[in-house]
C-alpha cells in the first residue's frame, strides 16, 4: 500500500515546479534562476505570456499548457489576478502554490484583505495548499530547491521557519557561513493557508530536522500554536525570535506580513512555559544555532581561555564569567611544560586565562595550543580568541604566514580532539585591512567543524543558554 | 615671564624622541618606523648597541651620546636595566621614559614587583616622569606620534586614555574608521609613576579634548580617582569601560597590568555618582564615541526608520522602542507625495518605518530620503539602514550601480540637511561577498559626517546612553 504523502512534502520536496513571471525584468525569472542555480532535481517549467525559451528550457504560456499537473507553483503574478490563478491551479491538479506577490492583508487596505481572503477562499474551494503570499518560499538543499544563489547545496539538520524574506535570506546565509547546514528553510510571509502551526507539526515529525529556529511577527491561532510549540520543544530545541515584540514593532509587522501581535509579556510566558529558547536578535539565533549544531556539549562550565592580547584577555574572562562560567587554575604540570619551551615568556601569560601574546602567531603555537587543549581535563571547554589587526607590530609582508600559522594551530587542535572547543574572531579586534584575511580563516576553520563567533559575549551567551538548555532537559523541567 | 609646560606635555607633545632598540628585529625598530611612518614632527633619534644608521637616521649607540636632552624616550630595553636606563635619562635631562617592556608587576612575581618599585624609585630620584611600563605610549597625531601604521593623521576632539595596548589599537582603530578624531590617545601600561590621575587631570584642563574615554582595568589611588573623574565629569563627557570588573576577570587583569581591582559595586556606585558614563564592551564604546562626535544631539526621541527590508525594519523599531524612542505617523502629506512619485508601489511601506523595498537602491531614492529627511519636522531623528546582502534579486553586474545609487541617496541627504541622522550597516544583513562594498560605503559615508553603526540595537543603545546623559546635565544631575 502506498502511503499517503504529507501536504507539505509538496512545500519542501516538490517532484516538479512551475514559476510563472518567468520572463526578463520580472521576479519569476529571479526564482528560476535560483532554482536552475540551486541544481533543482526535479521538472522545473518557466512560464510567461510569451512562451519561447526561457533559461534553455522551453517556456508555457498558462498553467493550464503544462504537461503535467505540477507539485509546486511559484506564483509572482499582480495581487489581484492571484485568487483565480489558485482556482486555474486547483483544476490542473497542482499541490502547491506559493506566492511571492505582496499587497495583500499587510498592505493595510480594505482591498488588501478582502484579496487575502480571496485567495483562502480559492486555496480551501479547490483543494490547492498555499505558501504565502508575501514571502520566498522554501530552500530544501536535498531538492536543490533555493530562493538565493548562494546557500549551502548540503543538507543538515536544521530547519528555519521565518515569516520574513529578508530575514531568511540573512539569517540562512550567515549561519551557513559559520558551519550550519540546513534541513529545510521556508519564507512564509502572510501565511494565510498554512500557517506556522502547520510547519511546526510538519517539523516535529521531521526526521531530517533535529534543531528548529523560528522568526515569527504574528500568531494566527494562539492555542493551537502553543500545543504545537510545546510538542515540538519536548523533542527538538526550539529558537525563537518574534519579531514586533515592543508595541511600535507590532505596528511594523502589521504592515510587513500583516501579524497581529498581541502582550508580548503574555508571550514570554508562553513561550517559557512551552520550552522555547528566545532570543533577542538574529545575531544572537545563529550564535546559538552555531552552538547547537557545532560544539560538542560541554559537560561543565569550567573554561580554558586562550588568546592573544592582554586586555582582549581580561574582557573575554569578564563576558564569559558574567554569563556564568569560571576559571580553574592551569595546572603546574602544564604550566612548566609550556615555559620549558620557549627561552624568552615576556609577555606572555601562563595562567588561566593564557595570553599568548605574539607566539599566537609564531612557530609555537601550535605547540602551546595542543599541549593547552589536549591536557585539558582541568577545563570543559576551551575558548580561542584572535584578533589579526595589524598594529605596525607585524611587517606586513609576512602578515600571510603568520596567519596561516596561527589557523594551523588551530586545524590541527581540532583534528586531534574531540573536546569542546570554539574560536572567537572579533570584528573590532580586526582591522579593515585584515578582514578578508579573518573571512579566510573563518572559512578553513568552519570547514573542519570549528565553531566561529564574531563577539566574545555573543559566544558566551550562546553557549550559556545552550548548557541551560540541556541542564534543565536533565532536571526533567 | 616663560610659562611652564606642564610635564605631560612632553609626553604628549615631545619636541624631540629617542627610541633604544632601534634595530632589525627589535620592537623599537617598530616604534621608529610608526613615528617615522606618522610624520612626527619634532627631531628623532634612534639607538642601538651598534651605532650606524637606521631608517635613514643617524643611530646613537646610547642616550649618553644624545646631541640633546631629549624629551621623550621610548624604552624597549630588558626589563632588568630599566632602572638604571632611567637613571641615566635622567642624568642626561630626558623628561619622560615610556617603558614599552613588560615583566614588572603585571607578571606577578616577587621580581617583577621589586623591579616596578625600582622604576618608581629611579623616576622620583632623576626627576624623570615614566610611562607604562607594559604600553605602546602617546598617540598625538598633531605631532605625527603615533604607535601603529594606520591611525588617522588628523586630530580631533576625542581623547582615549587606555590601560591596554591592544585595546587602544583597537578601539582608536575602529573608531577612526568611523569618523571620530583623537586629540590624544594613551596606553598608559601598569601605571607606575604617571597614573591615571594624573592623565586625567591633565585632559581636564586640556582645550582640545572634549570627550574622553576611559578603558581602566586598575585604579591606583581610589578617593583621587574618584575627585579627579568627578571634577572632569563636569566639563567633558567621560565614557568608562572597566576591564576586569568580574572576580575572574579582575585575576587576569592583575596578570596583565599588575591591577588590583575592588568591589564592582562599589566602582559602579562611585562611577555612577561622578557622572561617568559606563559601558560594557569595546563595541559600546565606539558607539557611543561616534554618537558624541558625530550626531547633532537629537531634540526628542521621535524617530523616524528609513530602510530596505520588512523583516528587518520590524526588528530595528524593536530595537529603538526598547531604548525609550517612538516613531510618529509619517504625515498624510509626505506620504501623498511619495506615493505619486512611483507607479507601483508593492513591497513599498509608507508609514513610519518606512520600507523602501528594492526603492532604496533605484533612481527614486535620491527623492525618497530627501523627502522624508528634509520635511521631517515630524521626528527629531532619522534612522538609514541598509542590507548589503546579494539574496539573488538583484542581477550581480549591477548591483556596483545600486549600490552607488543607494550611497549617492545618503550623501545628498547628508549635504542638504543638519538634522541627526545616521545610518545602520548590519554586518549580518551584509553578505559576505559585498563586505568590501559595505567597507567602501562606510568610508564615504564616513567621510561625509555621517554615523555608521554595525548594529541596529547599538546604535540605539548609544543614542539612548547620549541623550540620557544630555538630560541628567539639563536636570543638573
Amino acid at each position: 500500500m502506498k502511503q499517503q504523502q504529507h501536504p507539505l512534502d509538496f512545500v519542501f520536496k516538490p517532484k516538479s515546479v512551475a514559476v510563472t513571471g518567468a520572463s526578463p525584468g520580472k521576479n519569476g525569472l529571479m526564482f528560476l534562476s535560483c532554482y536552475i542555480n540551486s541544481g533543482y532535481k526535479g521538472k522545473l517549467y518557466p512560464i510567461n505570456s510569451k512562451g519561447g525559451e526561457v533559461c534553455g528550457l522551453k517556456a508555457y504560456t498558462s498553467i493550464n499548457e503544462l504537461p503535467e499537473p505540477v507539485d509546486f507553483v511559484m506564483c509572482c503574478i499582480p495581487n489581484t489576478a492571484v485568487p483565480d490563478f489558485i482556482r486555474d491551479c486547483g483544476a490542473k491538479g497542482v499541490k502547491v502554490v506559493c506566492v511571492f506577490t505582496a499587497g495583500f492583508s499587510e498592505a493595510g487596505t480594505e482591498e488588501g484583505r478582502r484579496l487575502e481572503l480571496e485567495v483562502v477562499r480559492a486555496a480551501r474551494e479547490s483543494g490547492v495548499r498555499v505558501v504565502g503570499p508575501n514571502c520566498l518560499g522554501p530552500y530544501t538543499p536535498e531538492v536543490g530547491l533555493s530562493f538565493t544563489v548562494d546557500f549551502p547545496s548540503e543538507s543538515g539538520s536544521v530547519a528555519f521557519l521565518c515569516q520574513s524574506g529578508g530575514n531568511s535570506v540573512s539569517t540562512t546565509r550567515e549561519a551557513a557561513a559559520r558551519g550550519v547546514r540546513f534541513s529545510k528553510v521556508i519564507s512564509y510571509g502572510n501565511a494565510c493557508n498554512i500557517n506556522e502551526c502547520d510547519y511546526l507539526e510538519y517539523l516535529d515529525q521531521d526526521d531530517e530536522t533535529e534543531i528548529v529556529a523560528i522568526y515569527i511577527e504574528g500568531v494566527r491561532d494562539g492555542p493551537r500554536f502553543h500545543r504545537t510549540l510545546a510538542k515540538l520543544c519536548q523533542r527538538k530545541p526550539v529558537v525563537i525570535l518574534k519579531g514586533g515584540f515592543t508595541q511600535a514593532g507590532a505596528k511594523a509587522a502589521a504592515s510587513h506580513t500583516g501579524s497581529l501581535a498581541g502582550s508580548d509579556l503574555v508571550l514570554d510566558g508562553l513561550l517559557k512555559q512551552a520550552g522555547a529558547i528566545r532570543v533577542d536578535s538574529l545575531e544572537e539565533m545563529v550564535d546559538v544555532l552555531v552552538t547547537f549544531y557545532l560544539l560538542p556539549t560541554p559537560q561543565g562550565r569550567r573554561l580554558s581561555i586562550v588568546g592573544a592580547g592582554g586586555g582582549s584577555t581580561v574582557l573575554a574572562t569578564d563576558d564569559w564569567a558574567r554569563n556564568g562560567f569560571f576559571l580553574p587554575q592551569l595546572p603546574p604540570a602544564i604550566r612548566e611544560e609550556l615555559r620549558r619551551s620557549i627561552p624568552n615568556e615576556a609577555g606572555l601569560i601562563l595562567h588561566n586565562p593564557v595570553d599568548l601574546s605574539l607566539f599566537a602567531f609564531g612557530p609555537n603555537a601550535e605547540f602551546f595550543l595542543t599541549t593547552l587543549v589536549n591536557r585539558a581535563d582541568y577545563a570543559d571547554l576551551t575558548i580561542f580568541h584572535q584578533g589579526f589587526g595589524q598594529s605596525g607590530w607585524i611587517p606586513s609582508d609576512t602578515t600571510e604566514a603568520l596567519l596561516d600559522n596561527a589557523i594551523n594551530a588551530y586545524l590541527k587542535v581540532k583534528s586531534q580532539t574531540d573536546r569542546p572547543l570554539l574560536l572567537v574572531l572579533q570584528h573590532l579586534i580586526s582591522g579593515w585591512d585584515w578582514k578578508k584575511g579573518v573571512d579566510d580563516v573563518q572559512k578553513r576553520c568552519t570547514a573542519a567543524g570549528i565553531p566561529v563567533y564574531h563577539s566574545m559575549f555573543g559566544a558566551a551567551k550562546a553557549v550559556d543558554t545552550v548548557l541551560r538548555y540541556y541542564e534543565k532537559r536533565r532536571n526533567g523541567a
